[in-house]
């Protein structure tokens, strides 16, 4: 069965995946660019080994509307075509949770954004039918990932603890996790910990 | 110039550094106990090392109130000895703030626990004379390190991060750090990983 997996969600030491007052120069909100040092600081084999994962078997992503981009409301007059420049790294069909419908954005390499207005079971839905029995990557942001973990749609959380504090942010944990999860495994990589959080009954 | 360290605090991926529901029965509280398996589920090298820190070089020790046991409010006819046994692992001068005056409390291998209402500054004084030169290490719990970070009285506070989620709990990091500290290293042990914050300026 296709499964569902956040891959290398880079979270602070005190619990925080953005830093606060996310901008177009500050994707990641302020000192947040810390949190992702390790993807591109030359990683070692084993952090290397946990990226990789990131595109292995996967045929559709889903994000959340401020992981796309950080306009807010209206779309405007031209629309934002994410962060990643023409070519985007996912080259797949990729499905972008929002209140604000918008014809679909086609970009090269094989990406073209779709904007999902009914909410989390609808978005995986069709990603799942895109992917065509591959597994989905969900991108984040905290928003999103804790929907899909509250509603139980998530199969694996693959966190990774950067050695940074922000004193600020968006956490994913702000609760106990729903029942039927737990820690399944955990490797200490070469910058990172590594911690796969799953299913456990 | 002797300092104050906190060594090897344990802490949760979602930041908690005691679960919640302390008791005599569980001291780190509902599921805690999983904060410190990595200490005693043997150790691998780099572990060790971040261990054996906590006893060299180090004279005296101070710990909050409900790091030294359960006992809430007055103090009670039979005093309560600590929950180490009646050879505690300090062997030193350990100092415990409280609200609540008492008799210091002789143990058995040269540890003695003295009770200090002054609050975090008088019992840092007591400690670094009682040390005579040595560092003084903090023990914890979460509202005592907080404290002695807030007043910048810490010189270096090590953290484990293992990979537990506990949901609810004792939190260090609510907020930003006092200005002036940062994190100053990080090694990936065999379980855990060490993230040391120390002064940065
Ligand atoms: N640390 C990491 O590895 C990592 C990974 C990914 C992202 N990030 C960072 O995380 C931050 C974004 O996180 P975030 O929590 O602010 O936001 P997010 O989850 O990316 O997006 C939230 C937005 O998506 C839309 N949305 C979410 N759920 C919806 C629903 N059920 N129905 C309709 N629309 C919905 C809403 O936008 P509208 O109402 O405006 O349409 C909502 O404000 C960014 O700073 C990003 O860089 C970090
Ligand atoms: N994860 C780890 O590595 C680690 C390490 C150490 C401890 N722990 C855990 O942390 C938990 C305890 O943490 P905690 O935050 O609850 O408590 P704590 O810091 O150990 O003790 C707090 C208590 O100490 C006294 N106190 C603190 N500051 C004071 C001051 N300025 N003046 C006078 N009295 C003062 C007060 O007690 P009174 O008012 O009652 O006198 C206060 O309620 C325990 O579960 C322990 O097992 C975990």
């Amino acid at each position: 069965m296709p499964q569902l997996k956040a891959f290398n969600i880079s979270m602070s030491v005190d619990g925080f995946m953005a830093g606060p007052g996310q901008t177009q120069e500050d994707p990641l909100g302020a000192d947040g660019e810390s949190l992702h040092e390790w993807v591109f600081d030359s990683p070692g084999p084993v952090d290397s080994r946990y990226l990789a994962q990131r595109t292995q078997g996967v045929g559709a992503t889903i994000m959340g509307r401020n992981m796309y981009g950080p306009v807010r409301g209206e779309w405007g007059e031209e629309m934002w075509r994410g962060w990643w420049g023409e070519d985007p790294p996912y080259h797949h069909p990729t499905f972008v949770l929002t209140h604000h419908p918008h014809e679909p954005v086609e970009m090269d390499g094989g990406t073209t954004f779709y904007f999902v207005t009914d909410g989390p079971a609808a978005a995986l839905e069709l990603a799942f039918d895109a992917a065509g029995g591959a597994d989905v990557a969900l991108g984040g942001g905290a928003s999103t990932i804790r929907q899909f973990l509250d509603a139980r749609l998530l199969d694996e959380l693959n966190v990774a603890i950067a050695p940074v504090l922000l004193g600020a942010g968006e956490r994913i944990f702000d609760g106990p996790l729903p029942a039927g999860y737990g820690v399944v495994s955990s490797e200490p990589g070469e910058a990172v910990l590594h911690v796969v959080i799953g299913r456990t009954s």
